[in-house]
């Protein structure tokens, strides 16, 4: 057997069995291996952000790496941006990028690059294979990398030679250690500050949001009197009627201040302090006053269940009931459509399990009220402010969860950069739900032109609208074997809702709002 | 002023009055200026490939840069893959990073990444503006970067504090060092090789692809008798009718080698020793033989005007004729459409002044006979290997060239990773004839497959192929704003040409081939 096929051995043993790929000329042996070892499904992207935000998907869904197979370095370059998003969503990934063969890369032919340089940013390990035996070996470490708590990106590069030359066979996967524990030192400083009468917020993040962890900390928050919220920028928050489902921290920095100003402490669990998402002049990069101490219970790569359990015995709040949602649904709106009448279909409608990708940037914010009574559901939210990332994550969302229906949520001006992800989405009948916000604008500068202080004329506008010619979302649909239909009511969209949710395959709403 | 407006006006001073742009919240103030300073055409790309790859065409045509202006890390990610193309075709650019305030990085937000990281790998010059005041004397020492021979990739980071802080005013720009003349050695080792009487090639590469410099080594070859070939990988080629117009060194390996087998000097003009563009196994990288002595005279980032002016002198081949290109076209043909009816409807329609910008990979390799007797046009090549380059490169070459028409030939596969070009060059209303050679497929895969010995199967074959579902170009492209029409016969595509060429605006084909 040859190196590509002892990686691809060792990928389907060590679980990672799909595979997200855009391949060129130096993956060709890994796509010929495809055929000669069972269990390994490749899904192709026509465009690496496709591959790279459906990989994010998938591993967000299935807390277990799925690869993606790109060529060589403008093949990463191209699924940088969303490699990004996957990086600060802490989701495991394994990349293999393909690379010229190792004597072939000195002659500096036109693909050459320092493919290592431009993985290290969206990586947390990277390596290059320096022939075919040890492919294998650095494959299995690549997976234990990535499987590495919380979830992490791993980049193995592969040169055309080292996956041609014959191997030895498949590699072992080593040990993945299990996360830290939190320390006494930190349950105990927790508990005190829970216990110290002043007002305390208990702030989750990343594994904190599913619902396990969600109901131990609503235990500790109901025992303590304190507050809870959810970190803005969640990979994957579980929530819904039966959940325990705190609000976000606010992303307008003034509105976030508000919801802090009393609060003296902040139980950080899975996550950190909070900053604003960008810095605006004369305001505060982070978002708690002076006055409130943060304290660690456990960060996001450490055990956080573990701590959780913990402070909750430290507390004595075993027994305590956590406020739970309860089952509501808003009614359907009539007339003029807009991003109002839209949450409400939305929240009137949502399937139980439905797993919500949300990229509507501004007109989605209003969603999260109108959903909240909603069946349970997973709501997946951009973790690096990289936009085109809803679709491809939909799609891989989609292929992690079969029998879940999934509903992507784009503004126009995010689903634009990475719109190849629906003809994926048709090759492979994905049960994806897409609603573009067609506002013909990039709606949130306009908001942080006035936000920064700047004093915008006509030729900076025209730098923030779509119109000019207007996009027509169901002809790009089409285009790509997607169905989809365009409505101006919330009649209409009520009804194209309810259709789309009962039919299966992709399906895309083009709202006009 | 503030800094962003002390950058614009130091840009149009500079003579950078172009910018492709896709900005977010950390260039507003950049954004704001514009209203301010006169002078700078703002273009904007829904994706920053369609915005690095028109950096690339516009400074191609030009010999002088645009600016981009992109949106911190990730932004850059996207433009990575056509600034690679750009550095490899020596184009000058300014890149515009914007960043967060430089306070804000250090808390770590969502878009806070290694910006100076992602930027090397395809830039020749990286700085971060560390205040408002540094930022005009930054913005003039990139553009002289960008300007130094024969073109260079300048990436300017700009936190918003130093945008939107006070600055002090335009700064002047450094002096821009002339090339690197070639030395009398050089110039002798070329001169005693053609006089050898042994087979000798001229390889003519980058600036030495303009009809000035052809015109010289054409004379050159004339009096000495040494045969003349372009390289392969050719940023811009001015040819046609009238000029002297060297064949391509091929693509294909074995072919490569047959053309060189016999040469035993290669003079390199402009450009290096030929290499393949992939290794594949049992065949060389290099593609002269052990026996062919390589002799550089000028490199692509020396004075090549002079040293080929020198090397006429010293060859006596100063009043000797060179062979020109006689005005001759393919006649149009009729009958089922096939990449030879169209390669002919080219050639008998280009219009004089056509830019031609080309990733029909596999389709595409038969257009250069049928068109090196048109009438004098330019070609533009893919330097990189980077896919997804014609369509942004025709915007920006349609941008720098409003009087003259622009061809774009891609396959379907190259198109999608950027096609949201089309959006730009409908509301620009840029005079490019888009032809996409629709065969649904990644072609030059199945080629590829072969030649590096692999043995696909279903699975592997099912990665190169576009079908399932098939694309629409006239459904995607109508819904970006831009006219188009599917063609199925020779006769069909004869007619939809000549109107495309007739009229004005930008107009796509759909080739089914």
């Amino acid at each position: 057997m040859n190196g590509a096929e002892s990686l691809v051995r060792t990928l389907v043993e060590g679980g990672v069995d799909v595979c997200f790929t855009n391949p060129g000329t130096s993956e060709m042996h890994f796509c010929a291996a495809l055929d000669r070892v069972d269990g390994m499904r490749c899904v192709l992207g026509l465009f690496e952000g496709v591959v790279t935000g459906a990989a994010d998907g998938y591993g967000r869904m299935m807390d277990s790496p799925a690869a993606t197979l790109l060529h060589t370095g403008p093949g990463l370059g191209n699924g940088v941006a969303n490699l990004h998003n996957a990086k600060k969503a802490k989701t495991p990934i394994v990349n293999i990028v393909g690379e010229h063969a190792t004597y072939h890369i000195a002659h500096e032919a036109p693909l050459t690059a320092d493919i290592e340089a431009i993985a290290w940013p969206v990586s947390d390990w990277v390596k290059t294979s320096k022939d075919a035996a040890s492919v294998a070996v650095d494959g299995a470490q690549a997976i234990a990398e990535a499987r590495k708590a919380p979830g992490r990106i791993a980049s193995l590069i592969l040169p055309a030679d080292t996956a041609w030359n014959e191997a030895e066979g498949v590699a072992t996967m080593p040990d993945v250690p299990p996360p830290a524990s939190a320390t006494e030192g930190q349950v105990r400083d927790c508990a005190d500050a829970l216990r110290s009468g002043e007002p305390v917020m208990i702030l989750v993040g990343h594994r904190a949001l599913r619902s396990d962890a969600l109901e131990i900390a609503g235990r500790i928050a109901a025992k303590t009197g304190a507050e809870m919220r959810t970190e803005f920028a969640a990979a994957r928050s579980e929530r819904g009627a039966g959940r325990v489902t705190p609000e976000r921290i606010p992303y307008v920095v003034d509105q976030a201040l508000a919801v802090t100003s009393e609060i003296r402490h902040m139980i950080l669990v899975g996550c950190k302090t909070p900053v604003a998402f960008f810095a605006y002049p004369g305001k505060p990069s982070v978002l708690i006053p002076d006055t409130c101490q943060p304290h660690l219970l456990a960060a996001a790569d450490e055990d956080v269940m573990g701590a959780l359990e913990w402070l909750a015995d430290e507390v004595g709040a075993g027994d305590a009931e956590p406020v739970r949602e309860e089952l509501s649904r808003p009614d359907l709106q009539s007339g003029k459509l807009t991003i109002d009448t839209i949450a409400a279909a939305i929240g009137h409608l949502l399937p139980e399990g439905c797993i919500i990708s949300d990229e509507a940037i501004t007109s989605g914010r209003m969603l999260h009220p109108f959903t909240k009574g909603c069946p349970p559901h997973d709501w997946l939210f951009g973790t690096g402010g990289s936009i085109g990332r809803a679709l491809p994550e939909a799609t891989g969302a989609a292929v992690a969860c079969p029998d879940r229906k999934v509903l992507c949520i784009s503004g126009d001006g995010s689903a634009m950069y990475t719109i190849q992800a629906l003809w994926t989405q048709a090759r492979e009948n994905l049960d994806v739900v897409t609603v573009i916000y067609n506002n013909r604008t990039y709606a949130i500068l306009h908001g942080e032109l006035r936000n920064v202080g700047a004093n915008p004329g006509p030729k900076a506008h025209d730098m923030f609208d779509l119109d000019r010619p207007n996009l027509d979302w169901v002809q790009m649909a089409n285009g790509m074997g997607v169905e989809a239909v365009r409505v101006e009511t919330a009649e209409d969209f009520n009804r194209a809702l309810q259709a789309a949710f009962a039919g299966s395959g992709p399906f895309l709403i083009e709202a006009m709002v």
